[in-house]
């Protein structure tokens, strides 16, 4: 085998629709911004990235492009160094990082780097007949459990809001214990998940606690999590941690930073997971001086790629905490490459994340992403296993020129609906 | 390619001459004991790997081989479960532990995962064309800057306890500071070394001290270490630290366990580095919140092979600690998978240690391992880039068979010529 050497990058952003979800910041908008990479070989092969497809993103994206030409695939360290070098001056450090803590110079090298990380690692797998799974050290597991992530969500989004004939999708709303737990029902039915997120942060912590009861209820034996997005005080996630108490597996970020975390680590013997107090490596020391987590959520489309997750991996198995996976409105590209580094990370013992049961639109050929019992079966060709949909790419990159969104912006798109919204933090 | 699978595995334990080189243990015995492993495949390949040559170290590779049998060589997380369920029963945690600080289960897990897993990469590099160092994500330096090893020694090994006719080297003898600048003049000469490390812990601190001052004056431009092998109390090296300042580049292990060296770290300004205090993953967080090591060095035999080392590397990064690299006595085996570790690590910025100089005799075939300015360069092909030399592999084999060695004993070794030594340690 010779080794494959970048012989162009193609960088496409696309937008898809996504409904309306709430959060600690506001509301999803209409469409999420996602961009697809394209690495191509001087072997005829091609591998498949995928990132963040908001401005800033697609700047840093765009701006290392050009420094991959001629880049072997699997040398990683080399492209560390060229995207390093490539983001020295004008780099972008805004981005989706409301949602993964304070924004720096590394995270945005990071995020660049993952993008095409993951687009080495396809390629490595084309060009050898493995599996990225197989590239990661082997496949201890050919199932990856995810959870199901519950939201609360308005059935459509606000008029004005979106262009005519925007489809609204058949969820519904949930804005109240019934609604999640009728949303669980559906989609346990349709995923077979048996773990239960419910993204929080939302409302009253109380009435989030009635909502976490009554799935209980209704899913016995789920285990079950509650993410408030640092939502909540130090002081009201003392006094509402302990009510949770025997009915999560975890707690997610109830409050922000690490010495908050560790106040309320210190007041329940509830797990507090986290993927917005440890969100880069820079930052697990504090975390490690202060105990203030238990179980960290990785993403590799910010802590570096597949390999830096797994170096996550190492540090959390050695100072005896639990991982996760986070996720983000994603496409078939990105469930891949976490489908394989779950598969390949004997400690990543907690089922994954995903946005999945949203996602109306895809860029990949269907018939790769196989679910059955509420996990992804790890897919089986070379590489990441997901061939692009040419038709479909072209489509959502249409739909990204004519959507007009540029970042991503859930506050704003809560001022739509309720113009006396206001940015704060915690809310609770 | 098709992913090679496991058909036989071969383990052969050599014996190699070695110099009496004097240590805080006692003195190295005339011959060191290594294994050298062969992974045969289906695919018409054979993996190289080297380890220990002691009888736990052989009775833990005998006892794990069977059970590779039909194993992936790509497949390294089953390598490790297969491993732990062979030592499952029986496993031998004794071994070459005195110099690695405290035996478990874990870290013997951890040596016999090793020995295979640097095959397995042999294999995987011979079935893709690829080196070992590109597999580990790509060379970040083509050659690799290795430090003298600096010994006090004696010209030859006492009376009785080598056979007839065994040959004595051409050093002469080493017990004061001339003697070791003359060492290290020869050996700079030699290789180019650009780095020079004694192995103290022999003579009163004072007196390695003095050599130190002599090394200084005669290379007034190469980092010098010392490396007392934690034969030092806490106030034996509190009081020699200070005057050793300006003239490390770091103290090497002047005391045992991690909280003597947070004591000895609170009272220099020398940074301190450790083979001894922190050599597993569980010794990682005491070391982390004692804050009693600056530098680690690694070693893949017992980290538990390549990807553990980068794993520990990692970790090194993330808590701010330098990398540097351990050897024991080892062959070109186990030379060239260092090298290639250490070019695809690019935190790994301290020159590595070898005892490559003090070796005479080699399994592998002689040409790959090229040596230019104190530095080796990363063998060109495939794999780990060496080949065995079958006629060397039978006749140290033989050599193994004959000389009686068993296990390591470098106390023993000394009581042979001074019957009063004891073990006592710290001895200063």
């Amino acid at each position: 085998m010779s080794s494959p050497k970048v012989t162009d990058v193609v960088v496409t952003p696309v937008a898809v629709m996504d409904p309306p979800l709430l959060n600690a910041s506001g509301v999803h908008q209409p469409y999420q911004l996602r961009a697809v990479i394209e690495l191509h070989t001087d072997a005829g092969i091609t591998g498949l990235g995928e990132a963040y497809g908001d401005d800033p993103t697609l700047a840093n994206l765009r701006a290392a492009a050009p420094f991959l030409l001629g880049l072997d695939v699997f040398d990683l360290n080399a492209l560390t160094r060229r995207v390093e070098g490539a983001l020295v001056d004008g780099i972008r450090t805004e981005g989706l990082t409301e949602l993964i803590g304070v924004s720096s110079r590394e995270k945005s090298v990071a995020q660049t780097v993952a993008a095409f990380e993951v687009a080495c690692y396809d390629a490595q797998g084309k060009a050898t007949g493995l599996r990225v799974c197989d590239l990661l050290g082997g496949a201890v597991r050919e199932a990856v459990p995810y959870s199901a992530y519950l939201f609360y969500r308005w059935a459509a989004h606000p008029e004005g809001a979106v262009p005519t004939g925007y489809p609204v999708d058949d969820w519904g709303g949930a804005l109240e214990p019934g609604g999640i737990v009728a949303q669980a029902r559906r989609m346990v039915a349709a995923y077979g998940f048996r773990s239960l997120k419910l993204k929080g942060g939302v409302f009253p912590p109380e009435a989030e606690a009635e909502a976490i009861a009554a799935l209980r209820e209704a899913f016995p034996d789920h285990p079950l999590r509650l993410d408030p997005n640092a939502n909540w005080s130090v002081a009201t996630a003392v006094r509402v941690a302990p009510r949770l108490e025997g009915l999560l597996e975890y707690l997610e970020d109830p409050t922000p930073g690490n010495p908050g975390m560790a106040q309320v680590a210190r007041a329940t013997s509830l797990p507090l997971a986290t993927n917005m107090s440890v969100t880069s490596f820079a930052e697990i020391p504090e975390a490690a001086a202060l105990g203030s987590v238990s179980v960290v959520l990785s993403d590799h489309h910010y802590w570096g790629g597949l390999r830096a997750s797994q170096r996550l991996a190492g540090i959390c198995e050695t100072f005896g905490w639990g991982m996760s996976m986070h996720s983000n409105t994603h496409l078939g590209i990105s469930l891949a490459a976490m489908t394989h580094l779950a598969a390949a990370t004997p400690s990543l013992g907690y089922a994954c994340d995903t946005h999945s049961p949203w996602q109306r639109e895809d860029v990949v050929q269907p018939g790769a992403l196989v679910w059955s019992q509420g996990s992804l079966a790890v897919p089986a060709a070379p590489g990441l296993g997901v061939e692009l949909d040419r038709g479909a790419l072209a489509r959502l990159h249409r739909q990204y020129l004519d959507c007009g969104v540029r970042r991503r912006d859930d506050h704003a798109a809560m001022l739509l609906a309720d113009p006396s919204w206001t940015r704060q933090a915690p809310r609770f």
